[in-house]
C-alpha cells in the first residue's frame, strides 16, 4: 500500500461515517419520536466528535507531507485537493473556536425558532451575537490575513470571492427591478385556488420524482416540515411538504429536491465515498436544483403536460387552459418569504441577505440594528413594509446556524442554470416538444453527462465552464426570465 | 474531573455511538432503498470500526486501573461491573479474529439465505464450518482455560453457565413432552381463518401497542420482513409484520416486541446513555417479551376483551365465542418452526438447538453431520420428518451471524416469565378483572417497577430473584403451560 492507497482507505471511511451522520439528519426530520430530542443532540454530537477526531487526525498530516501529487492521474490529484483544503481549513481553526460555535449554533438554532413563533427579535440578537462575534474569530482564522467573508464563503463555494459576486448582483439588479416594476403595472394571471387531496399530492409528486429521472431504487420520498435532499451515492432521500389550498408548493418543492438528489445520484460511481462522491459546491448544486424546477418544471412545455396529468389526478380546479396554467404556476408572488418568491425576484431577496451579512460580518452592521437595517432594505427593494419579524430578518435559519457565505450560492446557482439552460437548447433542438410530453431523459440525461457525472472531480467554476463551453455570465438568466415573464404578463 | 467522571464521559460517547449504530440496522431493515446495500455496508462497517476501537482504547484500562470501585455509590459499582466485564473480554479477542469473525458472519448471513431459499444445506457447510472455528477460537480465548460454550454464552447471559441450563432443561422436559402427548392425542380448537385487511391490521396492532404500555413519544411502529425491537432510552423503535389470513401473527409479534421495548422505555431516566441504561441481559429481556406476549396477552381474560376489539375492527371472523377465540390464539402449532410454535412445543425447539450447538462448539459435532442430526433429533423430539432444510436445520439465521450460546436465553425468559407471572398474580390479585377490560396498567406498572426500571443495575440473575422473591425455577412456568393448556384440551 502507498501512501496515497492509506490515506484513501481512511478517507473513504470518514466519508462514510459523514453519511452516517447525514442520515441522522435525515431521520431526525422525518421519521424521529418527537420525545427522543435530548437523547438525539447527544447521539450527534457524538458523531460530529469522532467526524473531527477523524478530520483533523495528525496522520492525515503526515500522509499529505509524504504524498506528491504529481505522481498521481486526475483523479487522485482532485482527491488530494480536496483532502489538502479541508485538513488545512479545519485545522486553522482552533478546536475549542469549534467547539464553542458548534455550541452555541445548536442553542442559537432553538432560540431562532421561539423567537420566530414569538415575533421577538429581541430575544434573538444575544445568541446571534454570539454566532457572529464567533463566525468573525473563524473568518479570521481561515483568512489567514485575506477577507473574512471571502474565508466564510469558501465553505460553501470553493474559489468564489464576494467582489465577484457584488458584479454578479450588479448585473441581475436593473434588470429584475425594471422587469418586476413592468410586471407590478400588468394584469396579473389568476392564481390557483381550492382544495388539492394531500394524498393524492404525494403520488403525483412520486410520479414527477420518477419523471424527472430520481432513482427510487437509491432513493425515498417522505413529508418534512421543509423540503430537503440527504445523502450522496447509494442513498439519496427527499422530503417535500404538502398544503391543501397549494399543491405547487408540494410539486416544485420535489422538483427542486429531485434536481439536488439526481446530482448526487447522477456522479459516476467510481467515485462512491471519495472526496470526489458528492457535489462540488452549493451554487453547483443549486444550479441543477432550480434548473429542473424553473427552466423545465416551469416552461411552458412542461407546464403543459403537468396541466393534463394535474386534470387527471384532481379533476377540474376551475383553470381553463393550459396557457392560463401556465400563467398560474409563474405568477409574480407579492410576498416577504424568499423560499415562496418566484424567478424575478427571488435573487432580489439573496441579494438582501447577501448585504447584510457582509456588513455583519465587517462590523459594519450591528446585530442590534439588524431589524432595522433589514425593514429599510425590504420597504427600498420591494416597494412594502415588512409586518412581522417571521416574516422579515427572523424568517431563515441561515444566521442563527452560523451560515455566514450561504446565500449568494443560491443567485450563483440561478446563474449557473441560465447558463445551462442555454447549453442545453442548443445540444437538444427538440427540448419543447419533449417537455410537452413529460419527457425529461434527453435534458436530465445531457445534465448528467455535463454535470452531474464530475463530482468533485473539477473546481465548481471549471465544470460549469466546460459544460457551457464558455465563461458563466449573467446574460443567459437574464435573458431567459425577461423573455419568458414578458411573454406570461404581455409586456 | 475524577477518573471516573471521566470514564463516565467516555463512555457516554460510546453509548450514543452504539445507539446510532443500531439505528442503521432499524433504517435498514424499515427504510433504506434497495440499492444502497453496498454503500450500507461499508457504512456500518465504518460505525463498527468506531465502537470497537473505542471500547479497546488504552485510555479505558488507564481509568479502569486508578478507580477504586469500593469508592463508589451503588450505581457507579455498577457501571464499573459493566465496562470492566465488557473491556476484559474485549481486550481478550485478538483484533485479526475479532475482524475475521465480522467479516466471516457477515458473508456467511448473505450464504444462509441464498442456501435457505435454494434448499442447499451443502452450500452453507463450508462457510459454517469457518463460523464455528472462529467461535471456537474466540470462546477459547474468552474462556481463559474454561469451558468454551459457558464462555461464548457469558455474552446473552452474563453469569449463565450451560451446566445450570442443562438442569433447566432436563426439568421442562418430561413435563412438556407428556403435556404435548396428551394434547395431541385429544380435540384441537378450531383455528383462525379467513382474510383479515392488513391496514386494518396495523391499525389494531398500534392500538394494542399502547394498551400495553408503549410510549410512541418515544418509539415508532414500522413493518419489516422480520419483527424486532431496536434502540435504548428514549428512541425505542419495533417492527411487525402482517399476513392477509394471519393477524394473530401481526398482533402477537407486536405484543412480544412491545415487551421488549417497555423494558428498554422502562428503565430509570437516570441511566440514560450509561451502561446501566439498557436490558441487562437477553434472558431477561425476554422474560418481558414473553410475559407480555403469552400470560398476559394470550391469557382468558385478555383474549376475551381481544375478541371484541377483533369482531369491532373486522366483524364476524367465523369463530362464536370468547373461549372458541381463546382456543384458536392457543392451539398447537403442529410445525416445523420454532417462532410459530406455541407456549408448549417451544422450548423443545430451543432445547434441540442447545444441544447441537453445544456439540457444534465442543467439536462432538460436525457440520457436515449437522443436518442429519437436526433432522434425526427433530423426528425423535417432534414425531415427524423434516421435509426441507428451510424447515430443519437452515430455519434459524442465529448460527450464520456466529450467534452461539443464545438459544438458550429464549427459554430462561420463558422460565423467568413463569416466575414473573406468579408474583404478579400475588401482587395484583384482580389481574384477570383488569386483563378482561384491556387494562394492563397494574400489571405493566408492576412489571416496570420490579424490572424494568433497573436496567443494569443488579445481575440478571439478582433483578429476577428481587423480583420473585426467591430463587427462579421451572415450577411457575410448567404449573401455568399445564394448566392452561389442561383447560383448553380439557385433558
Amino acid at each position: 500500500m502507498s501512501a496515497y492507497d492509506d490515506l484513501m482507505a481512511y478517507q473513504r471511511q470518514t466519508e462514510a461515517l459523514g453519511q452516517v451522520a447525514g442520515r441522522l439528519g435525515w431521520d431526525q426530520e422525518t421519521m424521529m419520536p418527537r420525545g427522543a430530542v435530548g437523547q438525539r443532540a447527544e447521539e450527534s454530537g457524538a458523531m460530529q466528535a469522532v467526524l473531527h477526531a477523524r478530520r483533523t487526525d495528525a496522520r492525515l498530516g503526515d500522509w499529505l507531507s509524504d504524498i506528491d501529487d504529481a505522481g498521481l492521474d486526475a483523479v487522485g490529484r482532485a482527491n488530494m485537493r480536496h483532502i489538502r483544503r479541508s485538513f488545512e481549513r479545519i485545522s486553522r481553526v482552533p478546536v475549542e473556536l469549534a467547539t464553542e460555535l458548534a455550541m452555541v449554533t445548536s442553542r442559537a438554532q432553538g432560540q431562532w425558532a421561539e423567537a420566530r413563533a414569538n415575533e421577538d427579535v429581541a430575544a434573538f440578537v444575544p445568541v446571534l451575537e454570539q454566532v457572529v462575534a464567533l463566525k468573525r474569530e473563524e473568518g479570521a482564522a481561515l483568512a489567514n490575513g485575506g477577507d473574512l467573508y471571502d474565508a466564510l464563503l469558501d465553505d460553501y463555494e470553493p474559489g468564489a470571492v464576494a467582489g465577484d459576486l457584488d458584479a454578479m448582483f450588479a448585473a441581475l439588479r436593473p434588470r429584475l427591478v425594471d422587469l418586476r416594476n413592468a410586471i407590478l403595472d400588468a394584469d396579473a394571471p389568476k392564481a390557483l385556488s381550492g382544495n388539492f387531496d394531500e394524498s393524492k399530492q404525494m403520488k403525483l409528486t412520486r410520479e414527477l420524482a420518477k419523471v424527472f429521472g430520481y432513482d427510487m431504487s437509491r432513493g425515498r420520498v417522505d413529508k418534512a416540515v421543509h423540503p430537503f435532499s440527504s445523502g450522496s451515492g447509494e442513498d439519496v432521500r427527499i422530503t417535500t411538504r404538502t398544503s391543501a389550498d397549494d399543491p405547487f408548493n408540494c410539486l416544485y418543492s420535489t422538483i427542486h429536491e429531485v434536481g439536488h438528489a439526481c446530482y448526487e445520484q447522477g456522479i459516476d460511481k467510481a467515485h462512491l465515498l471519495t472526496p470526489l462522491g458528492q457535489g462540488v459546491s452549493m451554487g453547483v448544486h443549486e444550479s441543477q436544483s432550480r434548473i429542473y424546477e424553473n427552466q423545465l418544471g416551469r416552461s411552458r412545455a412542461f407546464t403543459g403536460w403537468l396541466y393534463g396529468r394535474m386534470r387527471d389526478v384532481f379533476g377540474d380546479f376551475g383553470i381553463d387552459s393550459e396557457d392560463a396554467f401556465y400563467g398560474a404556476v409563474n405568477r409574480l408572488q407579492q410576498g416577504y418569504i424568499r423560499t415562496e418568491s418566484d424567478e424575478v425576484q427571488y435573487n432580489l431577496h439573496v441579494m438582501l441577505r447577501f448585504d447584510l451579512e457582509r456588513a455583519l460580518i465587517s462590523g459594519d452592521l450591528a446585530v442590534a440594528d439588524l431589524e432595522s437595517a433589514w425593514n429599510d432594505r425590504f420597504k427600498a427593494d420591494f416597494g412594502f413594509e415588512v409586518d412581522k419579524p417571521s416574516n422579515g430578518c427572523l424568517q431563515d435559519v441561515h444566521w442563527s446556524v452560523g451560515l455566514f457565505g450561504y446565500f449568494a450560492t443560491y443567485s450563483l446557482g440561478n446563474v449557473y442554470a441560465g447558463c445551462l439552460h442555454g447549453a442545453l437548447r442548443d445540444a437538444v433542438p427538440d427540448l419543447d416538444g419533449q417537455l410537452a410530453d413529460g419527457d425529461l431523459k434527453p435534458a436530465t440525461a445531457w445534465l448528467r453527462e455535463n454535470v452531474q457525472q464530475y463530482g468533485g472531480l473539477y473546481t465548481p467554476h471549471e465544470v460549469i465552464s466546460r459544460a457551457i463551453g464558455t465563461q458563466p455570465t449573467e446574460g443567459p438568466l437574464l435573458d431567459y426570465v425577461e423573455d419568458k415573464f414578458r411573454g406570461i404578463y404581455k409586456l
